[in-house]
């Protein structure tokens, strides 16, 4: 879809880095002046990750993905973008932000608009005016908590869709195929995700027919044409195996011998205690290769996301900046701030001080009230803008102290300040 | 509250016109740094009305509104920000359309967030981050439509809040005293407005209430302190008396006497045949002075706008160009498109193919109809920018084609471009 620019091309020289320049015979003709298309760094390279920098105290490591769409410094959040967008923010937001990728979802694209769209559209960056790299999950997960009357076998998964009811077969092939019609940066293959708690029979049920899925979808993937180190799309497998610890040791070494772009711990935050998700999150990074990027699927809080940082993941998204931005709830370096609460009525500060979003750099938590008590979508626009903000700000931090070998002082920091307890005591979940 | 620079200002070498600057000491100390502050063209002189140019061919003309927040070119539009923010957009939003001046009401704002609130952030405009001019109704048409239990006499109106229930009272002087608090920079006095149908009676004795509360309200305002010609709001008279044409003749002309900055024509767009509609406003036009600026108030539709700066009809409001986006309808060159109809599922191109604003430069019909089908957010977003685009870039064309004694030639290809009956057909209201 976008073809990285020749080293030696003119527009090259404002930087140092790549640009990337969408090629117009792909792209609907009325749509040429976007103004996202400059603003990614193109990965010139070869397509794939590699390890920057191993900071000295702890498992947390600097990376940088390369994708057709652009490059991506890890530790990265992705915001959510289920249906296409991030809800309530424009991608010239999101860029503002400094939102490098964006997670999107193939099982709900496929329902709506479906792929015949998506493919007359050119492939979902041209859809949806994002022309950075795109994560796609398969929709194991929506297929498992969403669809209706689904019936699981080895082959694939048949469900009733959760919106009109129409029935679908999908193959974990089908579920990569529409993900190549997407043009999808990174893909997930179709893996069968588990609630908590789960008996151990069903538990190697899903997690040998997850493996036996990535499989068949390497198979896929490897056939696809044209094939190029420059624009192949990268192919995570999946770790499952709810909270046992053989089965989540079998299943990440066995994904290591099919060989995978990257490697996600799945059917986390399902549940389960916290304490029992963390040690199995570290028990799983374990088996899995230093030198392929890790993804912590669906986390989190801050704090869930600087723990996994230690641990040496390098992926993350969560809903919670959009989804608690609707619901008037901002992340602040001293903690989560209710917007409704009566004491920010005559509350003139911005939401965070230390902030530099337009949010806190333009409007008072007062006034962000106001919005809320009267339904104005302008309010929960305004806290998602910073809440998405604040996520990624925290993974420009986070890849600053690895850099600079003080990442266990940054985490004790931010954790001391995110804990205020006067600001937390009237800020309670 | 923004005091004018002076001439001399560096600041203002950029360009051949003044800028405005934000008071530090009247400004929430945090929001020092507000992207829009440096955007709205002071008013230098004295505050009031100027007309530019007349058009040679009918009564249309070019003028300019000085106010302490800065100018307005008239004809103008006002985008309606009922309570302190114009639904689904932001200022930064508002400000790339175009607007020159947004439209808030006294009434809501009374209710919430109150004005104690208001007071303490330092005016509306720094309450809402919009440091350009804003004109508030007085919320007497919101009394009468909103509220519960109202008792109106002579002395004012008694009414429930519809928020909360809680009873108020209201003097014409006490809605002055509020606007004069909100800092407003064009004030409307409290009217009262009837629907149609209206007995003869009942609408002389709404006339003459309305006369009598602007006289009350005009008495306040020349006690304001401090008044200078630099900072002085600008109050205006409403011009009732349902379709009577002896009672709006009456109300012209004793408001007239009364003396006010501008001349609204009021009781408009209550439910009245459209031809009954413009024969009253033309009427009521005949008895306005021509140095004062006219506004028609609640109107409407973009064919609406035209014929009525053709009478002389300086400044518009209505709540359709964002109403209608919420609701998926936009306004193009071509008419009015429904974005949802399935004739939108694959088509890439822009709403409006000769439109500039973001949603057209980056999205296609397509994508938004996607984001209305899925109820994102961000479709009601882009279609309301659009919308607003559209209304104030009409404002702009129907100013230069007055300019160039163009207007009823531009008039003729607006309306058949904007008739084009086979887009009509697929997309009627």
């Amino acid at each position: 879809m976008f073809t990285p620019l020749h080293p030696e091309s003119p527009s090259l020289e404002t930087g140092d880095k790549g640009k990337i320049k969408i090629k117009p015979s792909r792209r609907p003709r009325h749509l040429v002046r976007v103004p996202l298309q400059k603003t990614f760094v193109t990965g010139r390279g070869v397509t794939g990750f590699t390890i920057v920098y191993k900071n000295k105290n702890s498992a947390a490591r600097l990376g940088k993905i390369i994708t057709a769409h652009g490059e991506i410094d890890t530790p990265c959040f992705m915001p959510v973008g289920t249906q296409g967008t991030v809800k309530a923010l424009s991608p010239e937001e999101l860029k503002d932000c400094g939102a490098q990728i964006i997670l999107s979802n193939a099982y709900h694209l496929f329902l709506r608009p479906g792929m015949e769209v998506i493919k007359k559209a050119g492939g979902l960056h041209n859809f949806i005016s994002w022309p950075g790299p795109i994560l796609t999950d398969s929709g194991g997960y929506q297929v498992f908590s969403l669809a209706l009357l689904r019936k699981v076998s080895d082959e694939g998964v048949q469900f009733q869709s959760h919106i009109d009811g129409m029935k679908h077969f999908l193959l974990p092939e089908d579920v990569i195929r529409i993900q190549k019609e997407l043009d999808s940066d990174i893909i997930m293959p179709l893996d069968e995700c588990v609630h908590y708690p789960c008996s151990k029979d069903y538990a190697t049920v899903a997690m040998k027919r997850t493996l036996d899925w990535a499989k068949r979808s390497k198979v896929v993937t490897s056939h696809q044409s044209p094939v190029t180190s420059q624009n192949r799309q990268l192919l995570f497998g999946i770790v499952q195996g709810a909270t046992y610890e053989d089965l989540r040791k079998e299943c990440a070494e066995r994904l290591v011998e099919i060989g995978v772009d990257g490697y996600a711990i799945g059917g986390v935050s399902v549940g389960e205690p916290k304490n029992l998700r963390y040690n199995i999150v570290n028990f799983s990074l374990g088996f899995l290769p230093q030198d392929k990027p890790r993804y912590l699927m669906g986390l989190g809080m801050p704090q869930d996301i600087i723990e996994a940082v230690e641990l040496g993941v390098d992926m993350f998204d969560c809903v919670i900046p959009t989804r608690y931005g609707r619901n008037g709830t901002a992340f602040t370096s001293e903690g989560k701030l209710t917007i409704r609460n009566a004491p920010y009525t005559e509350d003139f500060n911005p939401l965070d001080a230390k902030c530099s979003c337009y949010t806190c750099q333009s409007f008072s938590r007062a006034y962000l009230r106001h919005l809320f008590n009267t339904d104005e979508i302008l309010g929960l626009r305004l806290v998602s803008l910073h809440n998405v903000h604040f996520y990624l700000e925290l993974m420009r931090k986070i890849r600053e102290a690895i850099r600079q070998d003080k990442f266990i002082e940054f985490k004790k920091r931010f954790l001391s300040n995110y804990s205020n307890a006067d600001f937390r005591k009237s800020n309670a979940d």
